[in-house]
Parts: structure tokens; sequence; C-alpha cells
């Protein structure tokens, strides 16, 4: 059970033969190092070799102890030998589709298995993925992380846009979302223009995916594709919620397009391994969120110099920063200008191959229901399961 | 991961967005409430109303609060709504068999599910089920929980015996019972006397299935045969490990037999509901064990007395006590006389509908094996689990 | 301050630079080692000697650390420098007295510090000292712990009763005490029975002193001097509280006497020091408290087998029990007989030199005050201290 | 005693009779809000007031618990009602002076007791008074938080300098001090002015008072005298420590100078009550540390939201900041320029009337001893306390 009681404990308490107490927590498995391992591993053999070099604890010298000189590398990855195979699902359509792995793209990289990624290269002409979160979170990741890892040579990106999200970021609140604002529509145009420099900033052709809503009108509509064509990107609706995939012929056929003009793509990842762990995060902060720089905190700050003194300075960064905004603070709306980014904390992710960057207060503040779910949750008297969504 | 170190912890700890801090600890599934109530519910309306019943905490004024009353025994519910359907298997021969449910039975109650029980007394004639660690702890909890609970009447009991347990309890070491010693043998029999007196006492007829091994002598086994038969009690020796159900024939019609002339069988639970939850346990332990009588820590006592005040007191008791001899000593073999038995402490189970009693030193000095299970599972070069045994 | 919040604690949190998270705890300043030390040492090196002797930890291989080990016997010591002076204050009377230390003689050992009682020894030609908790309690302690440590030889005892304690032992409620009640005076006289007993079994003459309360009535005064001739030990009323030295002339005139003829004394306390530390504490418990017997719970036995084995089988124990009973259980009043004396864990105290043993629920159930002191304690507008008491 | 091992823990653990399990911490007492409180009162009353606005909780809705709600108030200050009375003692030539009251600079508000000071200003014609580390720190916080409070008017301020200290903030290593560098002295000098400006932001006459050391050259002292006077600030030389008051009364009748022509003292504090909590640090970290501006870790950033929110607003804010540089890094030596002051928490002192804020990683890193005082510290045979230095 996702329990937040869980994420800081105590535990080894009681005497010795309860082991040594210790200040510890828990993670949601879509956060976990683990999870993360599983989707960047190429084989069974790479899951365990990465399995081995999770950092486990640290010796009184600060050198790092490993699940592999625990010695306990393969009985780890035996828990996993089944849950790396790629699973394969349809659609209701009946188009092959694969379903594997979890990471978030606020919290960790977002992406799904890379095995997933190669099988599907290998079985299709042409591979879709998601990288959830938008540019500056999904794709980075999906680009500077899962790309560099698997060497990946992406031949587009589409940029999934709402009428409704853009109005948000134009000052609208969630309950008046409903009735018509060109004005705001117009206004939140800066936050969808941010993520088209984004894209292009990889070197990627990038395709607008509006993804229509009932309520949308005709003439909002008509200002997002009026201001896709003044920042030269393609741009169409998609109404596949509505009609399945005839809903979506027009899109994937622009993104065809797109992909074979890509003889253009000269897609690279953001930035070099060679550079500094927090140059790597002031590169995407001020790159790709249009901060004015970054701020370490002294407990940030010592540990990336401890990571980079003990060799493991040519990771990239996973950025877990708040998905509600390009800042790190998510009430900044937009496309915000003149703000740090405080980087408040910092993890290394020996195994999956990269070091975390916490942002702002992302984990901190995280959104419980007020109501818990449990409460609905419930058997009918046919036995059915009822109050799940 | 089953970690002793998990075993007593601190949670919610953080600050308030994190929960309120307080002591916990997690147990191994085995002796787990919600594993007694999968083993001892009817149907899934039982499972249901039992699990609302599970106690999660108590109030300033020391009522309990329930699993229900927060509303979530319906969310509990959903999780085990598979989980409770009987699981079909079936032997070498072919021979169905129902694997359900996995109590331990020397902190829990030992059984197997009672909906497999009873699905079993429907598609079969005879249906043998197991209770695991002999008569005072699985048979007692058998007779006295699951039978009381399921309204089940047994017709016969078999008490599973071997040569070389019997010279351990005659004083031989276990690296020196390979070695014949018929005094052993002889010197340990007082141990299964115990157990085929405890059977009598529910007043089910008994039939002792000496386990074969290949290093038992004749001589060994003969002694064995004759103190049963003084005992009056029939005895058969299985060889079922090495000639499949044929090696059993034997053993199967004695207990046939025993069943037929079980119009004899008088079965009653050793003590009444309406008897004192303190006088439970000593009933257990003096009438079974063999013990003089019992002593209860102070905080035993008044919990025990708190269960009675708030309306538990009809619950039958689960004793946790060690496997290893009759008496709540370890080290204690044969047939154990002028002790005391010691209850530490207590828990109620109201879900499950029984009284834990700790006796001894059961549980807080378990045998974790000093080279962890760990270090040797691993996958072989074709993906094949290794080191598992 | 004194919060029993302290009481279980877990320090060294927050990470390294912050120490070793662990378990520990505060105890009140008069059940301290430290308070026993001071209490117990000839001098200030034999004072500097035992702090080195008390246990701070356990290495792995369960080997003892000493304060000693650690370096820090001496800085220790200079904290107690002036603290080992014992302190002379007077009466009312202007009679010299010694008030210097303060162990408890529930938890504790119960008795005013060595040096001053020493030291009174040669100031004076007799020297009165008080050991709270009646005989099971204080009296064995100063008997067997500090007579033994300190080579002093009582010459005889004072056993201080009142008729609303003989009648609470005979069953009168707190509320009911004004009424007179010679039956119950009687029922209660079986509890001074006993404390006479207790003395003379170290060999000491015992003298009664009755501290007369204005409600005490003729006839119940009369049925206690009764009761005591026919024990055969002399009895005196009191009236200190009333009438200062001369409320008491006759029964230090009594005392005398006893001294005197205490060249009868054949002092000797209870059970040599070669006797294993069960074995000790079951002699106190059925020769002073009347048990048949003791339970010694897991945790509790092993200590002791440890500390015999680690060589401080030799110590004296230092019982922890309720002075509310002769037994280890409060609502037992009288002379309880048919009861077993519950040890249920123990503490080597290296430096003060003994083994506590803790009976039954001592400690765990402690009476704080419902309303707290401090909302009363308050200075008024003079600047005096008001509420203290 | 002093452990860092109490930093952090958790209290109430073992049960309800324990109480309420919580995380909590102790201070040094000299960084303790009562500590500030015993200075910053004016009488008994104010510090009985003081002490029932101490915040002791939060409840669920947020709001605060006093220390003057749980009914405290008075036990507490009668703990502190002999403390309160200024300690008159004299110096070794027999001036008087008071001694009282001791928050370090860093950590806390750096002043002696308030009531010190207006006795001592009744009694004596010239009052010099102590203010730790610095003019950021000490003087900032006497004239912001002490002068404010008590209604004090300074007429003067002495800055003392040393040519060792400006020699380390020239680049000069510890251990190479003794070597004559002229340049080092005029490098180093730079963090000299700055203080000189600090102070005559405040509107006060300052002068320079150049304590000095028997390895300070001729050339090393003039170049501070003539940067000195470069800066049109007086500076005298002082030898107190070589001739007693002698050696200081050409720094004396400087001083007396200074207050005198202090006609032209026009002091102030540096920000008004009512400027919001942020722009007060804000302010201090611009003006007198010489720093860009300042980042609020959201944590901090909430905090002082809340504080606001809350009526808080108005009081003086506490800055507990590194005293080894201007800036909050305390490798940054000299007069640092370019750089941002990190806030990494907040808490409100309702008592002591400010709020503190934590910049950098101050209180995070403490330089412990590597050999513990306490194995020093001892006991001489003749009972003299030795190894205190």
């Amino acid at each position: 059970m996702n329990d937040r009681a869980l994420r800081s404990v105590i535990i080894g308490l009681g005497g010795p033969v309860n082991g040594i107490p210790r200040e510890s927590g828990f993670e949601i498995t879509v956060a976990s190092e683990i999870m993360a391992i599983l989707c960047l591993s190429r084989d069974l053999n790479d899951l365990r070799e990465r399995i081995g070099r999770v950092i486990v604890g640290e010796r009184a010298d600060g050198s790092f102890v490993t699940a592999g000189e625990l010695g306990v590398a393969g009985a780890l990855t035996v828990l996993l030998k089944d849950a790396i195979k790629p699973n394969l699902v349809q659609t209701l359509e009946g188009t092959p589709a694969f379903v594997h792995g979890g990471p978030f793209a606020n919290i960790a990289h977002g992406c799904n298995s890379l095995m997933a990624t190669r099988l599907a290269l290998k079985l299709g002409e042409i591979v879709v993925t998601e990288a959830g979160f938008a540019t500056e979170l999904g794709a980075e990741k999906f680009f500077d992380i899962k790309c560099r890892v698997g060497g990946l040579t992406p031949s587009a990106a589409v940029i999934v846009a709402t009428v409704r999200a853009l109005k948000m970021h134009g000052g609208v609140k969630k309950e008046d979302l409903q009735a018509e604002s060109v004005a705001a529509v117009r206004a939140g145009l800066s936050n969808l223009e941010k993520h088209v420099e984004n894209i292009r900033q990889f070197g990627v052709p990038a395709v607008v995916a509006l993804n229509h809503f009932t309520k949308d009108t005709e003439a909002e509509v008509d200002a997002v594709l009026a201001a896709c064509e003044a920042l030269g990107v393609p741009a169409r609706i998609s109404r596949v919620w509505q009609r399945g995939g005839a809903g979506g012929t027009e899109l994937a056929q622009t993104v065809l397009d797109a992909m074979r003009n890509g003889a253009r793509s000269t897609f690279a990842p953001l930035y070099p391994e060679r550079l500094p762990l927090a140059k790597k995060i002031e590169t995407i902060a001020t790159t790709l969120y249009g901060a004015d720089g970054i701020v370490l905190a002294p407990v940030a700050s010592s540990k990336l110099e401890k990571y980079e003194a003990l060799g493991y300075g040519s990771l990239p960064v996973c950025m877990a920063k708040t998905q509600n905004s390009l800042s790190d603070d998510g009430k900044k709306l937009g496309r915000p200008h003149d703000f740090t980014v405080t980087i408040r904390d910092a993890k290394l992710c020996a195994g999956a191959g990269f070091v975390v960057a916490y942002a702002g207060d992302v984990l901190t503040m995280p959104g419980l229901p007020k109501k818990p779910a449990a409460e609905s949750i419930d058997l009918d008297d046919s036995g059915n399961v009822v109050g799940l969504f």
C-alpha cells in the first residue's frame, strides 16, 4: 500500500536482533531507482549489472556500498526476471502496443522501457512513444537520458496541446473553463511557444497535436492554429477520443511528413556528458525552463561535489520538478520570466545511471486526496469491484 | 522483502504532511491477521465483515478503532477477492489437492483455508488436511479454532512420527542421527506418547504414521511400533516419499478403519467459549503441554482483562509458542515435566476471531540464517533461477 | 525537567554529523546509577573508579564498553567532586544531621551516602539512618548492599508503623481512614508481623515506633501495642511531630536498650556473595516477600546468565519492586500468600556494584499527577514563589 | 551535557503512558529562546510575559500553542527568577563589570542582558558593551534587536581589528601568520573597510581599536593605521592585554572624543518594523553583507508568509550566519562580491520577539573537536580540576 506515513521512517529498532537502527523511507514504485533501472536496461545482463551498482549505504570514510558488494544483485535480478519482458497489448482497433514500465516524469525519468522501445523498433516501421509532462520534463529526459543510454534517434516530436490547458495558462480558473475566451487562449499560447522552442533546441522537427474537447469553440481552435502557423510549426486537430484511429489520420500524416523531411532531423542531447553536474542542471534550467539561473542549497552543492569526486560526474541529471509550471513554482503559469530554480537536494542513482536534482518543493507537498480513495472502493453484491474511479 | 529490520519501526516522521509519528512494525505474511482472516472466512461476505472488525488503533478512552470504522473494509476486501478462491492443484499421481492459505502453526493458527476444506468436503468422500507442528500447536488450533469456527467434525487424526525426531527427543544430536540407537528411540517415545494422549483428549481416534527414512533400522522401527501397540494406538509405516501412493496404502486403510469405527468419534473442543481467556490458556498449557500452570506477565494480564471487559472474552486463544518443545522452552525435549509457561504478551485479533497469547520467547529470538539466502540466489547464463534451495 | 516523554527516546538522528542513531532513555536522578555510585563510594578515588566501571554500551561480540574505556571517568568525576561532600544541616532543635544522597528505595537502593554515614559514625555515639519503604525494600538494601559494601554493623532497627497504614492493610479505603476500626487494625497487623520477622532474619534487634496521628483512637493504638507484645518486639508511641524531641524520648530509650542488649546483635546479610544472581533474587522473594518462588522472563534470564558469564555473578542484587505490597502486585495488601514474583528484566550497574532486578510492573505504570504541578507554581506580586506544595 | 546526538531526537516512545511520539531536539543553551528572553526582558514581569508567548506547538488548523496557554509560564519564570539578576564582577584592576547572559552572535542575538546594560547606564557615566562576531552579526543585532527593544541610543562603536585577522582575510593561512606580510594586511583591509561602512549605516561614530599582538610588525601596524586614516575613521592601538587599563587609555580617550562629537550621533536601526520579514532579511544581506540578494528556500518562504499572516510580521529578524565571512559561505574571505545569501529555514521566537533566519549551512556543520574535551579533564591527586583548557 502506498502510505505517506512510510515516507520517513526509522527502522531496525528493538535491539541487535532486529538490526541496526537507521533512518530510511519508502518511495512510490514509479519514483524508485529499481523502476528506472528496469526501464533503462538493454537486457537481463545489463539489468543485473545496474542492480549491482545501486548504492545502499555509505562507509565511515564516505565511500559507497553497493548492492553488488552485498552479494545480492543476483537475487534482486531474479525478482525482476519476468518483469523485464515487454508487455504486448492491443488497442480497441487491434493495433499492437507495448505497455511496459512506469516511471513518472515529474519525479523520475518518465519513459517506458528501453527494451519495449527497441523491440517495437524491430517489429514496426514507425514507433510512437510517450514521455509525460511536456517538453521540459518528459521530453528532456527522453532525449537526454533514454535516447543517450539507448542510442535512439527520434525523427519527430508531437507536442500535445489543449485549448483548456492554454486557457489555464492564460489565467482562467478550472471552474470557468467552459466559457469561451479567445483572449485567454492567446495569453496562454506563450507556454506552447516555449515548448515548441524547447523541442527545436534538440534538433528534432515538432508537430502540434491539438487534442479537441467538445466545448472548444471554433474561434479558440483557430487562435491556436494561427499561432502555430506564425511559429512555423505544423498543427493538426486530433479527435481520436471521438472517432478512434480515423480521428487522428490527418495528424499522423503530418507527423509522417515531418519525419520524411526529417532528413533534417539533427537530434543531439542538450548537454555533453563531460559538463559538470551543476552545469548540466543550470543548462536545463536556463535553456528549457527559461530561468535566470539556479541556486544550489548547501546540501545539494556538497553532494554534487562528492559525486564528481567519486567519478560520477559524467552521468546525466534527472530533474525532479513540479509539472504545473515551466519554473519550479507550480503557481507560475504561462511562460514565466525572472525566476531562479532552487535545487534543494540531490541523489545519486548509480544503478539507473543518473543524478536526481530536486527542484523547489517538489515531493514535499504532494496533493493527496482529502477523501481517501479506499473509502469508495468496494465489492457490490455480485462481487464486482466498484468505486475505483 | 522479509527483513527483520522492519519488525520494529517508527513511521509518520518528517512533519504533518507525512502523517502522525507512531511506533509500528511489519509481520511476516504467515503471521498476519489478514492471513488468518483469509483462512477462517466462510465466504466473501464473511471476509468483508471480518476485515471490518480488525482493530487498527485505540482511542484516548481506551476503546478500539476498527478498519470498518475507517470505511476501508471494502477496499481491503477488493485486494483479497481473488485470493480467497481455493487453489486446486494435483499431485504427481494426479490426485486433486487444495493448496490454499499459509498461516504458520507456531505463531499463527496453522491451518489451510476453511473455504478449501469445505469445498473439499463437498467434492470428495475423505478429506485429509494438514495442521503443522504437532498436536499441541497445529492440532490444538485446528480443533479449537478452525473446527469451532467452521463447524467441522474430524473423524480421525494422523500423528506423523519419525525415528529421527524421536531420537532427537531422546537426546541424540542432529549430527549423530545416522547411527542406530534403539535406546534413544525409546527415550524419545515419551514425546509421542504425549501427542497420542493429546489427540485422545479431543475425543478423536488417532493413528500413528511412521514416516520412514532410509537410515532407519529395523530395530528402531520395531521399537516405535511396539510402543504404539502398548499405547493401544494403531501405527503404520509410510513410504510415500519412496513409492508414491502405493507406499501409503496400508496407512490409508488403517485410517479408514479408524474412521469407520469412528462412530466412536466424540470430538469436542478442549475448552468452552465461556471460559475466561486466562483460563483457556491455562487449560491448553496444563492439559496439552503438561505444564504445572501459567504465569501472566503484567502486560499480558492487563490486556486479557481489557479484552474481557470489552466483550471479547468468548473468543478462542491462539497460542504462539516454540515448536521445538512441548513446553515454552525450545531446549526442553522429550516430555517435559515441572515447568510453568510464561505468557509475556497478548494481542486481540478481532477480525480473525481469536486472542494471540505469546509464550516464552517465541518470535523474539527467531533463527535467521547466518548466511542470507539472497547471497546464493541468482540467474544462470540461460536465465534459470539457481540457489533457491 | 523530569518529563515522562523522555523515558524512551531515539537519539543521534539527522545524519552522521549528529552521531549514530540509537534507542536510549532518561531516568530520574534518584534512579540513576550515578546517584547510586555517589552514595556507595568511600571517597573521591573510589567514586572515580566506580564511574570508570559504568557500562555505556556493548560491542558486537557482546562484551561491555565502560566509561573508563572512553577515557571520560575523570571528567565525570569532576562534575561530582563537590556533590560527594556530605551536607551537614540541623533540626529545629539544633541536632546535627546529614542530608546527603537520594536514591529511592523502590527503584534504587534507597540509602543516604556511605560517606555521610561513616562521617556520622566518627562524629557521634549513635547514628540513626533512614532506609525508605519498609523492611523488604529499604532495610533489605541497607543490609545487603550498603552494609556489605561499607562494612557497617547495625545495632538495632526501628520499624515505623502507623495505625492508618495498618488499617489500609486491613482493607479500609483511604477515604474511610478517619473512622475507628479496631478490627481493621488487627487484620492489618499481619503486615507488621512480617516486617518484624524480616528484621529478625538479619540478626538485628527490632523496635517498633508507632507514629501517632491525632485521629488514632486509644483502642486502635492498644491493639498495635498488644500485638507487638505478643510478637515479643518492644513498641513505643512516637509523638515527635507534635512535641519535637521530647515526643520521642521513650522510643529513643527503648532503642538504646535494644542496642545495649545488642551484644546479641548477630547481623549478617541475607545471602552470600557466591550465590548465583537468580538464587539471590529468589532468596529475597521467598524469605522477605513471602513468595512461593520467582519466574524469570526470558530476557531477564538471559541477562542474568550473561552477567554471571562475564564475572559479575558475585554482585548483590537491587530489587525494583512496588512499595505498596510485600508482593510485586501493588493491590495485594496485608501479608500476601500464594504468589510468585515475576522478574521481567534486569540491568547490570557495574559502577554502583549491583544488578537491578525489575519485579512485576514497577516503573511501567508510575503515578504522575493528573494536574501537572507546573500549573500551580508561580511568582506572586512580591516575587515570592507560590504553589510548590 | 552538550551532546550532538541530542540535536535531532524522537521522544514519547514506549506507549501512551510515556506521552505522544514526536520529533524534537535539544539546542545549546546559548542558542535557546529562553536565553534570548532572559537577555531581552526589562524585568521579571516582562520575563513572565515573554515566556508565556513562547510557541511550543501547532494545532491541526496551523495556529500556535504557547507556553502561556499550557499554564506553565509561572513555573518557568520561577526557574529563572534568580538568573535574571545581573551579575556584578570586577576586573583585575577593580573596575566593576556586569557579566550576564550568553547568547552567541552567530546563531543567536549575541548581546548581554538588557537589564545589566540598563543597570550599568544608571550606575556609570560610560557603559561599554560587547556584541560578538563583527558588525554584520553582533553589531547589527545589538542595533536592530537590543537597542530597538530596550530604547537604547549608542553614542559610538568600537571596531576591534587585529593584524592577524586582516592577514587571514588577505589570504594568509593560519600556520603562516607569524611571517610579516604588509601586502596581505593591505589585501585584507577591504574587510575592515566594510565593517566601518556598516557602522556608519547605523548613524553611529566608529573608532577602530587595533588589538596589538607581539608578532605584529611596525610596517603592518602602520598599514592599518594609514588605511583607517584614508577612511576617515580614528584608529588607536590597544595594548590592554599587556599593560592593563594603561594600555587602553589612548583608545578610551579617542572613543570619548568620538562620543562628545557624537552630538552628531544619529543612530537609527537599519530597517523599520513595518517592512515585511523577507525584505528585512534582504536589507541586512544587501546592505551589511554586500550580497546581490537573497534566495528563500521553499520551506523558509512559506514559514515567513505564515508568520506575516499570523501577525508577527513587525518583529525584527535575527540572522543565523557563519561568522567566518561577510557572506553565508565561510570560505569567502575579505570583502566578498557577487554572491547571493540562501535562507534555508526560519523560526519564530515569539517570546524573544524575533524571527530567526538560517543562512547557508550555519549550524549543520559545526566544528566539534576531534578529541573530546572530556578525555583531558580530570582531578589530580590533590583533588584539583585539571585539563579544562
